[in-house]
């Protein structure tokens, strides 16, 4: 059968969700914790990957298993045998053929400022210090010319093998929480290292450093060198991945509702 | 000249509040990076202390100093000096005479419960799970019977020397957050261990282990031993201390707004 998680993480302390040789992921230690669970190796497949310190509340991955669990009982096998920083927060049954990467429909981001003096603690290891002389005007506007279909490859890591640099953003908008400033990104895929980018050189606007027309001209796909730097890490969380209704989980999603889902 | 500092920490890693001879306090480490500052030992003075793993976004203490250095530097040098999870996130000048622990009027900790199946791991050093069977009408019934002048032995930590174990609650709420429940209790003083200890018997009363009656029976100085357990420090930060409007800053705090006190 097809199970679909939804995970959530503190990326702190991670190279990413992608497994890799000489790391931990967040992909490698919740198979760990199901094949533990199973009594057999299980493999599970992201619905895409987050970077070394990026977080999750909502990340989706697939699993095939012949197991017959109940979801119950696998969200609390599992998080009992994960570091507290990584949690199944949701499982549901899926019709045969279910895949998060290839079946996501959109992704949104969320990267979170803090505009006040200093950091509180107690949010430090989630929320970036706001430059003090942003202009929410200029950043709104910034954001504004993003959404659309083009090459992101300004905004990308260098060096990310992007076989396709063109991507739709569906939506990129401001939110203002009391003290924080979330800027929320809403796209059918992201390049590697694209949500930083855009934040960076979003940020560059904001503080008169760069035109909103400078912005709107790196959208043609100029080269990595031309937009601002990324912004750090530890602001961003992958949110959500949507899914065509199509989709729909057999039976109630455990951990939550299934209507969380679309 | 005297200071008033507000400080915010993240108590996970710290044996609480107080200095003591061989663990690592929150008291320590900020009169460290004040002495470092200053370039001689500076001695703070609390609002009071709060446990190990108890978190604050608003301790208040202060000191005494001959030296004159702006607030502006004072706050930005003595962050640069502290580790990443304490902040002192505002500083005022006081009139002579202002003492943080003497002159306090009340208190307001807050505690917080996650109402939900998996505690989300992006919160999960400062939240709770609520117990699945908790009953909210019983639990605003119980925090209802609370405030007033009691001895609140039975709710202390067992061996505090607590000279005067009458303590006046000015009131006990519960808020809903989403999927968080948070008890808030504002009081005049708080014997040590108290508010741990009405949060693990409070929920006793929720869950229909325990009556309200006799949860008010506690509260005539019956011993510890006949209350619940303590609920775990994690999910507690002293919020705010509050002052008497008589002890206004000599200036704008920075940091702040001096009307953020009263």
């Amino acid at each position: 059968m097809v199970l679909r998680l939804t995970v959530a993480y503190r990326g702190t302390a991670y190279a990413g969700w992608q497994r890799q040789e000489n790391a931990v992921t967040v992909q490698q230690v919740v198979e760990e914790a199901l094949s533990d669970l199973g009594g057999s190796p299980v493999r599970i497949h992201g619905a895409g990957r987050t970077d070394a310190g990026v977080h999750a509340r909502g990340q989706v991955a697939h699993l095939v298993t012949p197991v017959e669990l109940p979801l119950r009982a696998l969200i609390h096998g599992t998080n009992h045998r994960l570091p507290t920083d990584v949690r199944v927060m949701e499982a549901a049954r899926m019709p045969d053929g279910f895949h998060a990467r290839k079946h996501a429909l959109a992704k949104r981001y969320r990267y979170r400022l803090f505009d006040g003096r200093v950091v509180p603690p107690l949010e430090a290891d989630q929320v970036v210090a706001a430059p003090p002389d942003l202009d929410l005007d200029r950043v709104r506007r910034a954001l504004a010319v993003l959404p659309g279909n083009h090459d992101f490859t300004a905004f990308a890591t260098a060096g990310g093998s992007h076989r396709q640099p063109v991507r739709r953003l569906l939506a990129a908008s401001l939110e203002c929480h009391g003290p924080e400033l979330h800027m929320v990104f809403t796209g059918r895929g992201f390049l590697r290292g694209m949500v930083r980018g855009l934040v960076g050189t979003v940020l560059e606007v904001g503080r008169g450093r760069r035109s909103v027309a400078a912005l709107g001209a790196l959208l043609l796909g100029r080269p990595r060198t031309e937009a601002g730097p990324n912004a750090p890490a530890r602001g961003l969380s992958l949110e959500r991945v949507m899914y065509p209704s199509a989709w729909h989980p057999h039976a109630r999603a455990l951990g939550g509702s299934t209507d969380s889902m679309w």
